[in-house]
Formats: structure tokens, sequence, C-alpha cells
């Protein structure tokens, strides 16, 4: 197909698909005249790929670029092109290398050890975890932090039905976009999820905890006067 | 204070400052000379606040602001003080309303019924969740939707927690501010340790489809051939 076709299908713009054949985010089509190349399927897939990385995924641009140079190098076995695809989507900023963030990558490394989790030193998850931690220590929130292992103990749940899921692929090429995909999206699932499932368990809370409050300084008539939901 | 210890101790440079103090993100400081303000700590824990949502949570500043903006409601009862920071956390852009997004969110509106959640309709995290299905559904990619009931539960189990931690506190300002610094920070954590915990999970997974797989059309010695590790 013409670029023109590729675009109407896709639903992304012809400059838009020029710039990603440019930074060699798509590979070139065939060229057919000097000014003309044909598209396929696979042009057509991997464009896909990239506007749910940067639209839904959240992804730049580069770190989509980076994400589909790592899933596409070969001679890789499956966990380590897996890996590196996985890897590829989690970028750190560098971090303030002060008290709070080795304590942090300690907490880190001991929360992994209790789990009897195998993890390569390199995964980059380990630091984006440890700076998390070492903020709300210099916040000096370290509440949150007490909230640790039931959040480990939900990943791990969730990772599980994640693994299977993939493994049903039949190609590590299917498998590493099916893993692209889903890590980006379910996070953003995981999320929205989250906060749903917030509101759905603080309402009744919350009107309890209005009701039973001996010590509130509000004084009442006893006729149930918690806070309305709307 | 003044602006330059208000700084150091924040971390945030003096322009920084200034560009928060113009766009209302912070208070203004007391004036004690035409050209000359102090700062107290209520502005230093603003700043750490603003900090925190925009490098660790990944806002943007008019999302922050938008967050803080909505925070400092004066006359809201606890859960809707909390409903709005909650809310303006969440940015949606404009859905394409096509089948695959009416289809999506009547997937949205099953899945809270069939949990029993109480939700209001104007939670902005039912249009995130239902963009995502309605993407992996224009991909043709439905698969990770049977996942969504294990994503479900697992959101419960870790919005029953955070709730429970933000009770904890004892006035409406602190609770709002813990909401907001833990809904950014929880969304981090909760997707690092997804990712740490589907490495654990793959590698001997992954090991085990290697040795076990009889349909393979790869000859092996029976020595024990998986991919490495590494």
């Amino acid at each position: 197909m013409r670029i023109a076709e590729l675009s109407r299908r896709a639903g992304v713009p012809v400059p838009t698909i020029k710039f990603y054949l440019r930074e060699g985010l798509i590979p070139a089509g065939e060229r057919t005249s000097p000014n003309q190349a044909q598209y396929d399927e696979s042009h057509l897939s991997r464009l896909r790929l990239i506007r749910t990385l940067v639209d839904v995924g959240g992804l730049s641009v580069a770190s989509a670029r980076q994400v589909i140079t790592k899933m596409n190098t070969p001679g890789l076995s499956v966990l380590e092109s897996l890996g590196k695809a996985q890897f590829a989507m989690t970028t750190n900023k560098e971090p303030i290398e002060d008290e709070a963030w080795f304590d942090a990558l300690a907490q880190v490394d001991e929360l992994i050890e209790q789990r009897g989790w195998q993890v390569r030193a390199t995964n980059p998850a380990k630091q984006t975890l440890a700076g998390v931690l070492a903020t709300l220590n210099r916040l000096g929130k370290p509440e949150p932090l007490t909230l640790l292992d039931d959040y480990a103990a939900a990943a791990e749940t969730i990772a599980t039905s994640d693994v299977k899921l993939l493994l049903q692929g039949d190609d590590v090429d299917g498998m590493a976009e099916a893993l692209v995909v889903w890590t980006a999206l379910g996070d953003v699932v995981l999320s929205a999820l989250r906060r749903l499932a917030q509101e759905a368990v603080a309402t009744p809370m919350l009107a309890g905890a209005a009701r039973q409050e001996p010590e509130s300084d509000v004084v009442t008539d006893g006729s149930g006067t918690e806070p309305s939901a709307r």
C-alpha cells in the first residue's frame, strides 16, 4: 500500500509517519519509484505499536524507539529479548546519592530477598523503587512504607497472570510485542482500577468513621450526618 | 526565612520558586520590604509537595497546580476534598468515540457492577480504563482483557490498604496531602514492583517451558539446554 493508505488505516498523519521513518522507528518501505514506496501489514502493525506506546503507555518517542530497537536485537534468547524490551521501558533519572538513597537501596534489596525474588542487579525497576522510598524518607513521610509488603504481594499475583498470558504466545517477536504493549497498558489499567477501588472502599469507611468518632468536636444531633457521597 | 534559605532547604532553585509563586502554586510570603518577603515551614512543605508530584509522580506543573487548588477548596467534606484531589490527578485525553470506545465503556460498567463497587459516574478513572480497553480492541489484541478480574481483585486489596493508612491521618489537609503524595508514588511503586516480580516469575517459567516442550522442533540431547538467565 502507499503511504496515504497506511496513514488512513493506522489513523496516523502522513507527516508523522515520515518523521518515524526518518527516526528509524519504522523500517523503510520498498521503493517503487524515486519518490514512491510501498508499505505492507508489518508497517501497519509497527505503527499501531508505536501509537499505543506513545498515546496510551505515555512513553516519549525516544523511549518508544529504544524499546523497539531492543525488542529487535537478533540472536537473543526469549528471556533476554523480553528482558531487554522490558528494561528499555523503564527510565530513571540520575539519583541524588544521599543517605536516604543508600538506605532506600538497602530497603529494596531486603524486600526482594524477603520475597525470594531472583532479579538481576541491572533491573532498572530497583532504582525506580529506591527513588520513591528515598523521596518518602526525605519528605519525612515514611508511613506508606508499611504498605510495601501488601503492594509486593499484589504485584506478584499480577505478574504471575501477566507472564502466564505472555507465554501463551508462539513466537518471540509476538511475545516481545505483547510484553511491551501489556507492560505499558497494564500499568495504566492498574492505576485506574486502584483509583476506582479507592473510591469504592473509602466511601463506606468515611461514612463509618464520621458516625463512630466519639472524640469529634462537631456537635451532631445523632440523626446521622455522615458526609454525602455525592 | 528568606527565599535563599527556602531554596536551600527545599533543594529547589530560587528562579523555580519565583515561577511557582507567579503561577500561584505557593502562597505569597509576608512582605517585609518592597523587595523582600519572609517564608515559613508551610511554604517549605508546599514546595516539597510540588516537587514530589512533579519529579516522582510525573505530573506536569499544570496538573500539580490543579491538584493543589482542588485540595484547598474550603467548605468541603473529607470525602469531597479527597475525591476532588484524587480526580484532579487523572487527566484523560478526548476519546475517539467509535464502536470500540462505547463497547469499552460498557465493559468498564460491567466490571464495576460485578465487583459491587460504588463509584461516581464522574470518576475520571472510568474513562482512563475504557481508553485502554478500546485501544486493545482496536489493536486486535483483546487477550489481556482476560486478566481484568485478577487486576481488579489486586487493585481492591491495595486500595483497602491505601484507605486504611490514609484514615489514620488526623486532619483533612494532612489527609489530602498524604492522598496526593501516595496516589502518585503508589502508582510508581506498584509499576516497579510489577516489573521486578515479572522477572522473578518469568525466569523459572521460561526455563521450565524450554525443558518441557515436547512439540518443540529444536533437537536437544536432553542435557538441559534452557535459555540462560543472564
